[in-house]
């Protein structure tokens, strides 16, 4: 039987000599200032049960990872509907403008910067922004089983101190009326929806209801249906790591999605949820460690949603 | 149990309103003259039998489904370094030139036209167009497990005189030095592996091995390693459909590969493997009726990769 | 002899049938109340004598026209440092946001919105808002001759409103650190300088020092040199009319600069400067009118600086 | 009075330091075997006059100088109907193929490969590729005046060749209808005018028709209306030097048209036609020490078209 602690302890000791590698996100001052040599795992099975290694109980800022988060809540409020505008991977960098244009200010899935700020702007209609960021923050709480989980204030002043580029996003859409609120507004929702902070443990429980067909594995209760949890999924594996999807599908073999904080979840559909930190950034902007603890994890386990 | 004849009669009955919608291909004059209301489909698990039904003992052209085929023998050919060039999805329609410039005639992953034909051009070291395309149709019998699997000498002849739009990919890349032989018979072999014609039946047996780990059922030979089928997968399922791929992900949820003749293979890994075919197209160049066909499978078998 | 008089009085009568056509600007609300059937005419000579016909009295919201006065006191603030950027024609709309992706935030030339923001920038160094919009004031009523020539407060607040895509812009240049002020102080300059307002008799004599090799035709004084007004006439005539650059170029002959609210000023070096106005605008956002009644001018005056 | 012969000698003087600058082009490998150390001028006044300087009467290819009397064949051919595909800047490299994917095969302007490549189609019509090279040489040696201007096959044949990215163009624009023979047609009259060879002396008489309202100075004979050449004059300015056309109108203020080769015909209206030649290239593919004398000269002569 497959002894998970066992696992990962192997996949943590095998990559101690390449930890620090990659380039910690330097454009948010608050992230350049995280140890690059920090590196924790952790993995929540079915049954809620979590084992873990390393940094797995510090907290880092979960940056776009958020984006799945509020992506559920999303659906939640206003249906399908929300896929409406699509889900084709991009090709093009996670804060590219240049589709936009091409293809008149609606962003092509999700998870890239532009259809993130699309998805606060929708959490926001009927809300003041501070009820909308206790709304996601909740969530988050709920789904990582932890009354703990909080967000980070100097991370959220400093990307709304030099996020210009999310503010050319959000005003472009605007200008195509996409956005529907005042600019600033959408953004502080978005702003502090990335400066969630959770560690690897949490993480690896907040994710574990799409590999459970949508459902919590303590409570039982239904989070999403098991076609949204599919769905989700599915997203995650074409357009979770930016232009580096492709690689990390090869690669790995799970849906996942990645933050600049250097943190990715992956979902083992039907077995289990990962969690993963290490701040150093690969070129794609995904954890360069990271994810070769992901692909040794999904080798060793044979967990690939590919085949053995 | 479940009783997949049973299943895809219900699903071939339930469709039937639907038969004949979509858009014929007719760029290629030979494609315009299939009736459009062909509708077969062939479901082969992995002890190797087959159930099937419809039109699925009659041959059409494969087309782009010729590149997994292709792809699978380049790789034994020249191992793992053709992977070098990239496996990212293009985002954009699979004739694009675009991207080819902006990333110096590089094209982005093998299962865009532009990379097919780099492809074609490393089946062609070393042979003369003859043997090449000998080659691939003898392989291509093989996971067929059919001798009787043949090259529509008019379609490729068609193809020859019309695809002018490969032509130019192919001269592109040329000038950039990635295209090694004389453009006129790299496309040989390229419009001549298109051209292959197989039925429903003969194309989900000749997918099976990429369900199967990368073994032959029959005779437990294995074809490519575990690691390489997982990762022609992993391709398929990011880029397989065009600039569709991400919407076949989140409604099927398996990795497949279409083709403009109409048919669309589909792997379930540690499964099976499907074939369709309904030559109505959609907008982005798949099957309309075969996508809709492999979505109500996927959901009453429940072996979408992304959860049940 | 040439009778300037009679000819535009004969260009004004021959073009009454299309008067009203095009499509007034509507993006900014202010703009889209001015009456459709204006159609002014003003022509400068060197000796500063003014000759007029239609509404050539009446104030209109000069827009980017003011891109060349702006550009000409920047050009005196820092000198031909500020050319460094670039020159060329951008082939692509006004504002449009692609081109600045693709090189890094540099906008191509003076006369898009993108780089004539960052020339609002320039003239922001070391002053208060207040104080640079102060100075273009006082610059354009010193070309103009005219100390009545002012801003409109609604055009310019109608633009704060509105102009997301500005917004959008400027930031987007932030980020790469080409703005160098809050983008809220260098958008205030930009948005009151597109709302100066001058009539066609204003905005012809405005012009005609570029005519005159930089030379104010009155008081003799040199605003700037022969070799500056030379250049700005070129970059007038390569991209003065966004993707109508080269259009206007072929069918008039003239360097020239055109702003939504429907003026446009032409320079016929070492003859004259043309002001017209009609606010009718066509697909790439310059004045249908205005084009084709300087289409005429030159035709009958024989000023095309491309031969007779 | 200005004394054109001492002029040139000057300018000639001032720059021999420069002599052997810029890269000569390579990529037609019959090119990169000229010595870069040649220059010469040849200045043609609408007498007929021809004052030279340097290796004036030393024969280069003119490569895409000769778009220009290809264009002119054309007009008189078909009319002013060629001008409806458009007559923009394409702001990008002369052998893009982006901006022709984005707008559907239409090549911008007559002046980047694409467009010239229909502009041979168009002469190619009703007549065998030998009979349309023909038409083209005799009308170069026309208004050279000189009936030893002559083609250079070995050019010809290493355009064809090598000229990869202009069979990729060719096949392209064919693919959306836009080229109506056989590419290999089409292609070999097209890579056939750009492998005329002419001095500078011969190329600054066939320009000078451009300068002098559309009529040979000698025969005082009409080759194209007023109207006409002064649209070639147009559209030599704003396109006429791919993407440094901007540049050169900011430097040298003059319609002209470059060549690979290293030679650059201007047109200074109502004055005279200037040639120059030196194999040296920038990095948009114009001559540098070219490029930089007519600088000279337009300075020294102040025939500008933007004023003295």
């Amino acid at each position: 039987m497959l002894d998970l602690q066992q696992l990962i302890n192997g996949v943590y000791d095998d990559l101690q000599s390449s930890v620090g590698q990659g380039r910690v996100a330097d454009y948010i001052p608050e992230l350049a200032k995280v140890d690059p040599r920090k590196f924790g795992i952790a993995v929540t099975t079915l049954d809620g049960e979590t084992v873990s290694v390393g940094d797995a109980d510090e907290s880092f800022s979960i940056q776009s990872i958020s984006k799945v988060f509020a992506l559920t809540l999303a659906l939640g409020k206003i249906g399908d509907g929300l896929w409406r505008v699509g889900r084709e991977p991009s090709g093009t960098a996670f804060n590219s403008i240049i589709q936009l244009e091409q293809e008149q200010g609606l962003p092509r899935n999700p998870f890239i910067n532009a259809r993130a700020i699309v998805v606060a702007d929708i959490l926001l209609a009927g809300h003041k922004p501070r009820e909308a960021i206790g709304e996601i923050l909740r969530f988050s709480r709920f789904v990582a089983n932890d009354e703990t989980v909080s967000i980070d204030p100097d991370v959220a002043r400093s990307e709304q101190a030099t996020g210009f580029r999310n503010v050319a996003l959000a005003n472009y859409m605007r200008s195509f009326g996409n956005i529907k609120h005042p600019t600033e507004l959408t953004l502080g929702v978005y702003f502090h929806q990335c400066a969630i902070e959770m560690s690897c443990r949490q993480l690896s429980h907040a994710g574990v209801f799409l590999a459970n067909g949508g459902r919590d594995p303590h409570t039982l209760q239904s989070i999403v249906s098991h076609e949204r949890a599919r769905r989700i999924n599915a997203l995650m594996l074409t357009c979770g790591h930016y232009d580096g999807s492709g690689d990390f599908a090869f690669r790995v073999g799970l849906p996942g999605k990645s933050g600049v904080g250097g943190g990715i979840m992956a979902i083992a559909p039907g077995r289990a949820s990962i969690a993963v930190w290490s701040p150093g950034l690969n070129a794609q902007g995904n954890s360069m460690l990271g994810t070769r603890a992901l692909e040794l994890i999904a080798q060793r386990t044979g967990w690939s949603v590919f085949g053995p």
